[in-house]
């Protein structure tokens, strides 16, 4: 997608602190970071949001879960614990729609929402 | 796992109100709910948390995916918004020991944590 911000991280158009890379996903660190470890994974693959995947992206998810584990061992908060989220649609404030989960820890999380 | 409560209601030994199953996932409601909206997505095989999933689970991880989208469509949270989450660990608040994943919608959310 030609002018999704992901997408020009993830073809190095813009900036980003990353954190894991491999040859479907891509990590890195949120720029307004709402707790100590607050770092986005991405797929490398425009999908706009949760409900945009389709049952041919099962791969894809598990993906999504090993790089959250990846990025929890890398960070820190592997034991201490973290919370592994993606907003999708209006209610939630999703905001840029290239599907992304938040992995948020080092500290004690509040509510859900 | 004999004392698991997801497991007891994946085996029928507790109730649940369930919205959602399939051969790998139940999903019913959180008896706390925090939104309108507030589904329990859970494998049935009992997996501790998403830290305890291994690549081998990758295909489980689209079935919650494609879990989640179909409890948003049932739950009419589709369009207007919704949260998908897990907890993992003391920070995050995780009290259950078996892989759920939170589905909240029905309301305008606020922080992730």
């Amino acid at each position: 997608m030609e002018d999704c911000v992901f997408c020009k991280i993830v073809r190095g158009e813009l900036p980003a602190s990353k954190v894991y890379e491999d040859d479907a996903v891509l990590a890195f660190r949120d720029i307004r970071p709402q707790a100590p470890v607050h770092v986005l994974v991405v797929p490398k693959k425009h999908v706009a949001s949760l409900m945009d995947l389709t049952d041919e992206d099962a791969a894809l998810a598990g993906r999504l879960f090993a790089a959250a584990r990846a990025v929890a061992r890398q960070e820190g908060v592997a034991e201490s614990g973290f919370r592994f989220l993606t907003n999708t649609g209006p209610d939630s404030g999703q905001v840029v729609f290239h599907l992304h989960f938040h992995v948020m820890g080092g500290r004690r999380l509040g509510a859900m929402g």
